[in-house]
């Protein structure tokens, strides 16, 4: 058990946007938020996996929309209060423990809002170990864990609560509630026991990016190279280093959608990098040939400072280096790929493990 | 208080098909639904209004969609358990009686299946005198009585409860949940206690509904004209005589939406009347005149037995007599004029009542 206060908020955000791989929403937003929450409320408490009770009811609170539309429109954090009570209205019990559901920007910030206003301790935890786009892409649904009764909330007023046939239903249901909410809400998800949660989960998200991002900050003030400190933590590769050249990008049925491309500057110079993303980076291909792809994690850090780019920041001009490092190995077992791999997603392509192609010629 | 068996059923569709204007879903289904359950189960209680205990926990059960849908799908019963089951669940209290949402050919009926099953009463009344396309359009609202928490079923087993900051919004978050689950669902929403409800329904819907199909049904069989027969009952004009011979018919946002031109036979040979629908018929033009508009009740009935087409049956070459009545008061109100009167489903055109038009010269 610690206590996480402001001035833990910097690193934690700056290192979850790596782990955001671009999606998850823009870390500035989260942090924002969560000083504010604090800042009312004094820090929070976070607890390890191994000390949250097996009767616990533990619920993620998560931002559910477009990060382009939640740039915009910025929540007021009484969103993921109402959906809160709205899903323990309907459960009947008390929840005793948030967590994140995803290791991204907004996204492991959000329940640090829900967290200061009920009391609630957070579990150093999440659900995916990065960001992915559609609610079903948890680990919890690889155990059979129910992603509803899913309590969603928008800053109108508005409340659903969606228990599908599955984890997909809940996906397709909830995510058309969401457009008509103005492709923006805050959602109560995946309910679940204390030892459920010990099972499905990845321990250590949070302290993972609050590390990374001590790492990054800790580089640039010593004058070495903040990325090099990044991937060396994670594992990762080097992929590509250059500048953005075009960025073609939708809000498409309540997702971000599109390409980035990036021309090579030194050892790079005279190829190209594209990256295709929904929400977040989904496959990166350097003069054609994929380098990285989901499940693994692909993120795009500004060369100078390491910092994090996430998909709705992207701008042409922007001088970039791409990275990859491997995922959480649950991602790679048939039933993971088959939940997020990059068929998944509509490429034609079979899933190598990142650190495959990096050693390939 | 009296009980209603199966051989009471075909009156109460012929009557409450009137009664939908089009809308509401095909009665023949709904006779086919409510058959079933009251044959396994025996009959249902109807009490009415004023037997409501004030305090009673009264919920409708309703389909939500397409009529087009609606017949094509034929839902198992189960969904208005389910819907029933999740409300109750979220409210943490026990429906005591259910009562139809509108008075329409299948939602007339929709509820006597819950009522079979649950063993619940079902009061003699709706929410609305005939049928509308849209859930806030229900005279709860002009009360200030929630449409929601609304719990929605569909066939394959997912359930959303949506709680709109108004009625507008209810509708609009139920309709995206609605679409998604392929236009078509069944829906527990307005819970209300019996005083609300004695002051927010319509009374003696069930019961007119059955003497309307009774009068068809006795005038028919007594070779007299049955469309007579239920004007008179209805205080109702008839509006045209003729032949269909265009329907411009599809499915828009949920609903069924179009246009159907009739060209007038005997009196009215050489001149031709155009109904406009969504779900319901909304307004009927004589030459281009209006003859009459919501919200009144307009019907398009088989000329030859009385019988009431509903809006995704209409097809070219049946011979309709088109008539209309006056709607219930409260909908005649400013208020009730802004909810569904024409100017809310887009016609720039003012209200006027179907008996003021008809003396018009």
């Amino acid at each position: 058990m610690r206590l996480l206060g402001e001035d833990d908020l910097e690193d934690l955000a700056l290192g979850a946007a790596i782990l955001g791989t671009g999606g998850g929403g823009s870390p500035t937003v989260g942090v924002l938020f969560a000083r504010e929450e604090i800042r009312a409320r004094g820090p929070v408490t976070v607890v390890e996996l191994d000390e949250v009770p097996d009767e616990a009811l533990v619920v993620p609170a998560a931002g559910i929309g477009s990060p382009t539309i939640i740039v915009e429109k910025l929540f007021s954090g009484s969103e993921a209060l109402r959906a809160f009570e709205a899903l323990q209205e309907y459960l009947g019990r008390t929840i005793t423990h948030t967590v994140s559901a995803e290791a991204g920007g907004l996204n492991s910030v959000v329940p640090f809002a829900v967290a200061a206003r009920l009391g609630l301790p957070i579990v150093d935890a999440d659900f995916i170990g990065r960001a992915f786009p559609e609610i079903q892409m948890c680990l919890p649904t690889l155990y059979g864990i129910s992603a509803g009764p899913l309590a969603l909330a928008d800053e109108k007023g508005n409340t659903t609560i969606v228990r599908g046939r599955d984890n997909h239903w809940t996906e397709r249901l909830t995510r058309a509630a969401c457009v008509e909410m103005g492709c923006m809400g805050v959602g109560a998800l995946y309910a679940q026991s204390g030892s459920e949660l010990k099972r499905s989960a990845v321990g250590g998200t949070l302290g993972l990016a609050q590390e990374l991002g001590r790492l990054v900050r800790e580089a640039r003030a010593d004058h070495r190279d903040p990325i090099a400190a990044a991937l060396e933590r994670l594992g990762g590769v080097r992929l590509f280093r250059g500048k953005i050249v075009d960025v073609d990008r939708r809000t498409v049925g309540g997702w971000t959608r599109g390409e980035a491309r990036v021309e090579g500057v030194d050892g790079d110079a005279g190829s190209t990098l594209t990256i295709a993303f929904q929400n977040e980076h989904l496959v990166a291909r350097h003069d054609g040939t994929v380098v990285a792809s989901v499940p693994d994690l692909i993120f795009t850090l500004d060369s100078e400072t390491g910092e994090a780019i996430t998909t709705e920041e992207l701008r042409y001009g922007f001088r970039v280096t791409v990275g990859a490092s491997p995922c959480d190995p649950r991602w790679r077992s048939p039933e993971g790929l088959a939940l997020a791999g990059p068929r998944y997603f509509g490429y034609e392509l079979d899933y190598v493990p990142v650190e495959e192609l990096a050693a390939s010629p």
